[in-house]
C-alpha cells in the first residue's frame, strides 16, 4: 500500500496547517490516517484511540498555537496525530523511520510535547500545574488537556479536575468520549456521559458542571468545522472549561471500528492477518483463566478482578461471560480494585485480582493499608514483571521492591506452571495472608512434576541442586539464567554450584542462608527486575557480618527507553560470561 | 470534670441501644460528647470529627444490625462514639483505659471492625467488597460506608465511588457534610455540597445523582430523629445509595465549634490551655516557611502546595495569607498534588509540596511517571520521616524504600537546619532533578555554621570525622546516633571510627566507599526507617565482593502498633550497647 500524501507533504509545523481550508484538512485527516494504519501494522501499536483522535487534532493545532500554548495528551497513546502535524511525519511515511519517535510524547522530541507520559489519568493534574504557573508569571496562554473517557475513571483525573475547576483562569480540558476504555468501559460515571450524549449535552445532571466547570458538547468529535468552532469558542476563555466531544475509536478502519478492544493497541500484522484462525496457545494468561473457572465451577466463591486490563490476565470475552457476575472490571480504578479485593476477601469472598507489573504502582497505599495492615486473603497477579526493552512509560521492573519491602505481603515468584498453581491453589485457599504472584513473564514453562510445597510454610527456598562452594538463587523469571550460571561454573571452572529457587520474594530463609556459610563462599542472586531495594540487596545485607562474598545481579535503577533487551542484559551483566567474569575476580 | 453516665451506664452493645427512647438517646449523646472531650484533651487525639458524629453513629446503631450489617469508617477517626456504643465504653470513661483501644477501627478489638484504617478516601472501595461478596455469596446484609466531605476529594473515593454505583445491589455511602477537611475543603466538588446543602438536596446538578446513586439529604445530621427516620427508609435498599447529612463538626465544644481546623486532632490539654500564649518555636516547620516566604518576597516565583495538611509543614494561616496566589491546598489529592507540581515546574514555577511521610505513599506512581521520568524540578519535603510509636495505620518509616528507589529521584537527608536550608535554596534554584528532601523529624538543630556543600555535586557524602577500622553513616536523623556510636566505639574498645554524613539516600558514593576499603573493616549503616529495601542494604551489596563488614540498622519489616519507640529502639538494636555488641562480635 502506498501513501498519498498530497496535503501532508507540505505540512512541517502546526503554521502550516492553519493556512488550509477545510476541504484540505479534511483530506489531510484522510492521510493521516492512511499513515497510521499502515504503521502500526507494520511495528505495532497503539490504533484505535489514534484514528479516533484525528479530527481533534487538527482542529486543536489549528485553533491553538502551540508550543506557546500547551497540549497534554492523557496517555499519550492517541498523540501519534500530533506527532506528524509538529515536524514528526517521517517517523509515519518512511517506514525505514517508523522507530524513529516513541508512541508517547516526549519533550525531548520536540517542543511540542509538555511531558513524557505513558501511565493514565495524569493529564489534567499536568496541566493544571501549567496553568498555575502560567498564571503566577502573569502570561496568557491557553491550557488544554485532551482526555479519554477511560481515564476519567483513574482518580487522579478526579484529583486532578476537581482542582482545576477552582483555578479561576483559563484551563481547557478536551474530552474524547469514544464510548470505550481499553475494554468496555466500567462505571456509573459512564452512565453520565451517556445521558449527556442523549441530551446532546443539554442535560442538566452533568458530572463536569457538578465540579464547576463551564461545558461545551461536540456531538460529531470527527467534523473538523465543528471543532474548530468549538475550540474557537473557548480559545482564551478566563475561566475552566470542558469541551466534551464524541469520537468513534478506530475511525476509518472498519476492522478497529468493528472490533475495538482488539484494536486498541496491537501487534504487528493484526490487520493483514485478521480472521486467520488463531492457534490457541497455552501461556500463564490461560494457564490463570482455567484455574479460575475451575475453582467457580466447583463452587468456591472466587471473584476475578480487573483494572480495565483483562486481556493481559487472560480474562477474554468467553472467561467473562462464563464468570458472570463472578468477574469485575472495574475500570482504570487500581485503587480501588485492591481496597475492593480486600473488601471481598474480608466477607468471605475469593479475589483475584490480575494487573500489570507497569501499573500495580499506581496502588502502593493501597496494597499497604487496605491489603497488607488488614492482612485480608487477597490474591493479587502481577504480570509481565521483567527486565523489558519497553517504552520508559511502561517498564516493568520496579514491581519487587514495590511490593515486597510492605509487612504482612507475601510475594511469589513461580518459575513454571505447576508452581504457579500450587501457589494459587495455596493462596485461594488460606485466610491468613494478602498473597502477591509475580506470573512468570515469557512463554509456559511446566516441569511435568506435580508441585507439592506447602506454601503456608513462609520463606522456605528450593535448593534445586546442591553443590558446593557458590550458591546461585535464581528468582522467578531468571531460575533459568542460574541454571545457565551453575552449567558455566561447572564447564569453566570445574564447580558444582548449588542451585536455589527462592519462590519467596519477601522473605529471606535465614536457614538455608545460614548452612549455606559453611561450604560456600560466593552466593549470587539473579533477579528480572531494578536491583535497588530488591531481592539480592536483601541477602547481601544478611551476609554482611560474615565472610560470604554476594554478587547481586538485577537491573540499574534507571528508566531506560526502548533499549533493546540484549543491550540491556550485556549493560547489567546479565549474561553466563559476565557473570562467570565477576565470579573469577571474587575468588 | 466527672462525668454523668446514666443512660451509658446500660449500653454495652447495639443491641442495648435498640432499647431506647429519642430523649434517651439525645442523653446518650450527651454522655458521649462529654466522655470523648474529656478523654481526648487529656490523651490528645481526634476531636472535631467525633463530636461532629455522635447522633449519626446513635442513629445507624439503632436502625442497621451492626455486626450483621457492616459499618465501614472512613479514616476511621471518627469511630469513637462507635467503639463506645460496641462494648469498649471504658476505653472513653476510664482514665486509667484510655489507651486499651486504638483512636482507629481496629478487627482485633471487636467484630462491629471492619479494618484497620487510618489513612484517607478508602471506605468506599471497601464495602463495596464487602457488598459484593455479599451478592456472590446471595446473602442480604446492609453494607453502609461513612465517609466525610473532606475524604471525597481523594482519587481512591472517586475511584470507589464509580465502581459502587454500578453495583445493583444494597450499598449505603453515607456521606458526613460538615464542610471541613482538616483544613478548609479545597475542590470544585464542595461548590456542589454547598449548592446541594442550599436546596436541601434538591438542586438537579447532582455530583452523586451524575455517578448513578440514589440520593436522600438531612438538612441536620446531629437531628437523630430525623437520622433514624432517614436510615429506616434506606435500610435494606437494593441499590446504591448516597445519604448526604449536614454536620457541625466539633460540636458541643465551643472552641472546637469555632476553631474547626485547630481543633480536628489535638494534644493533650488543648482545651484546658486554650488562649494561653503559644511561645514560639523555631522548627523545621517555620524553616520551611520562612525560606518559602522569603523566596516569595525576592521574586522567586515559588508556589507552596498542600495535600491538606498544612499545619504540619509550617503553612500556617499567616502563612496562606502571606503567600496570596503562591499557596495552593489542593485537597486531599496526593496523587494531583504530585503531578501539579510536576506542571508548575515545567513551566517556570518554583514548586515546593509538603507532604508528610505517612502520605507521600499515595502517589508511588505520580512520584514515578509525573515527576522523575520528566525530571521535573520539583521540591517534594517529606516531613515526620522516622521511625516512631505511632498507629501502625500512621508509621512513618516507609518512605525511603519508596522514595528512594525510584530512578532520578535525588532524596536528600539533611542533619540540621543549616543543611536543610542549604539543600532548599540548591533544590529551588536548579532545573535538572526532582528533588525529595527527607526533613529531618524532632526538634530543630543548628550546627551554627553555614552549610557551603555544592549539592548539584550528586551522592556525595561527607566525612564529618575521619578515623579508621570502623566507618559509620548516620543518615539524616540517625546522624547523632552514628556520633554516640563513635563515643561508645572510643570509649570501649579505643577505636577512632570515621563518621559519615551520607546526605544523599538516593545514590552511592562510590570513591568514599572504595577508599574505606584500605583502612576499615567494618562499615555501620543507621538509617531512621524501616531497613527492607532502603539504605544500608545498598550499602551490603556494594561491598558484597569485597572483605568489608557491614551491619546495617533501621527498622524491621513490620506494622507495629503503638508500640513505644524505646522498645522499638530495643527490638532494632538501635542503641549504643547493642551496635557495640554485635561490633564485637564481628571483629
Amino acid at each position: 500500500m502506498q501513501q498519498t500524501i498530497n496535503v501532508l507533504e507540505n505540512i512541517n509545523s502546526p503554521e502550516d496547517l492553519k493556512k488550509l481550508n477545510l476541504n484540505e484538512m479534511n483530506e489531510l485527516a484522510r492521510e493521516i490516517r492512511e499513515c497510521i494504519i499502515k504503521k502500526v501494522d507494520t511495528i505495532g501499536g497503539h490504533l484505535g484511540p489514534n484514528l479516533g483522535i484525528v479530527e481533534a487534532t487538527i482542529a486543536m493545532h489549528y485553533v491553538f498555537n502551540s508550543p506557546v500554548d500547551k497540549i497534554v495528551f492523557d496517555v499519550s497513546h492517541q498523540c501519534y496525530p500530533h506527532k506528524i502535524l509538529t515536524g514528526r511525519k517521517e517517523g509515519f511515511i518512511n517506514p525505514d523511520l517508523y522507530l524513529k519517535y516513541t508512541g508517547y510524547t516526549a519533550p525531548e522530541e520536540s517542543e511540542h510535547d509538555m511531558f513524557k507520559i505513558g501511565h493514565t489519568s495524569t493529564s489534567v493534574s499536568l496541566a493544571t500545574g501549567l496553568a498555575k504557573a502560567r498564571d503566577i508569571k502573569g502570561e496568557k496562554e491557553n491550557i488544554i488537556a485532551l482526555i479519554g473517557d477511560g481515564s476519567l475513571s483513574g482518580g487522579e483525573a478526579f484529583e486532578g479536575l476537581d482542582n482545576a475547576a477552582t483555578l479561576n483562569s483559563n484551563i481547557i480540558i478536551v474530552v474524547n468520549d469514544n464510548d470505550m476504555s481499553i475494554a468496555v468501559n466500567q462505571g456509573g460515571l459512564y452512565a453520565n456521559l451517556k445521558y449527556l450524549r442523549d441530551t446532546n449535552g443539554e442535560g442538566e445532571c452533568n458530572f463536569f458542571k457538578t465540579l464547576g466547570f463551564d461545558y461545551y458538547y461536540v456531538n460529531d468529535g470527527n467534523n473538523i468545522q465543528k471543532l474548530i468552532e468549538t475550540f474557537e469558542k473557548v480559545k482564551d476563555i478566563n475561566h475552566p472549561v470542558v469541551v466534551h466531544i464524541t469520537t468513534l475509536k478506530g475511525k476509518g478502519c472498519n476492522l478497529a471500528e468493528q472490533n475495538k478492544e482488539m484494536f486498541h493497541w496491537i501487534m504487528p500484522n493484526t490487520i493483514k492477518n485478521f480472521g486467520q484462525p488463531a492457534s490457541k496457545i497455552e501461556d500463564y494468561a490461560t494457564t490463570t483463566a482455567d484455574f479460575i473457572l475451575r475453582k467457580k465451577e466447583e463452587g468456591m466463591p472466587i471473584v476475578a478482578i480487573s483494572p480495565a486490563t483483562p486481556a493481559v490476565t487472560g480474562f477474554t470475552q468467553e472467561f467473562r461471560e462464563k464468570m458472570g457476575q463472578n468477574y469485575v472490571d472495574v475500570g482504570i480504578a487500581e485503587e480501588h480494585a485492591m481496597a475492593f479485593a480486600s473488601g471481598l476477601a474480608k466477607n468471605g469472598a475469593r479475589p483475584v485480582l490480575g494487573v500489570m507489573s507497569s501499573f500495580v504502582q499506581r496502588a502502593y497505599d493501597q496494597i499497604s493499608q487496605d491489603l497488607a495492615l488488614n492482612n485480608n486473603p487477597a490474591t493479587i497477579l502481577v504480570f509481565w514483571g521483567a527486565i523489558s526493552g519497553a517504552d520508559a512509560t511502561h517498564l516493568t521492573c520496579f514491581d519487587i521492591p514495590l511490593i515486597s519491602n510492605i509487612p504482612n505481603v507475601v510475594y511469589l515468584a513461580p518459575t513454571n506452571k505447576e508452581e504457579y498453581l500450587k501457589m494459587l491453589e495455596w493462596s485461594t485457599s488460606q485466610n491468613e495472608h494478602t498473597v502477591f504472584i509475580r506470573v512468570p513473564a515469557g512463554k509456559l514453562i511446566s516441569s511435568n512434576n506435580k508441585d507439592n510445597t506447602d506454601y503456608s510454610i513462609l520463606n522456605k527456598y528450593q535448593v534445586a541442586e546442591k553443590g558446593s562452594k557458590i550458591a546461585i538463587l535464581g528468582l522467578g523469571n531468571f531460575f533459568y539464567l542460574a541454571k545457565d550460571v551453575k552449567e558455566k561454573l561447572k564447564q569453566e571452572l570445574n564447580i558444582d554450584a548449588t542451585l536455589i529457587n527462592p519462590k519467596f520474594i519477601s522473605g529471606i530463609d535465614k536457614e538455608l542462608l545460614n548452612s549455606l556459610k559453611y561450604d560456600h563462599k560466593i552466593v549470587i542472586t539473579l533477579e528480572d527486575g531494578i536491583l535497588n531495594g530488591g531481592f539480592g540487596e536483601k541477602i547481601a545485607s544478611y551476609y554482611g557480618n560474615s565472610d560470604m562474598k554476594v554478587l547481586n545481579y538485577g537491573a540499574e535503577k534507571d528508566f531506560p527507553d526502548r533499549v533493546p533487551l540484549d543491550v540491556l542484559y550485556q549493560r547489567y551483566r546479565l549474561t553466563q560470561e559476565l557473570i562467570l567474569e565477576d565470579v573469577k575476580a571474587c575468588l
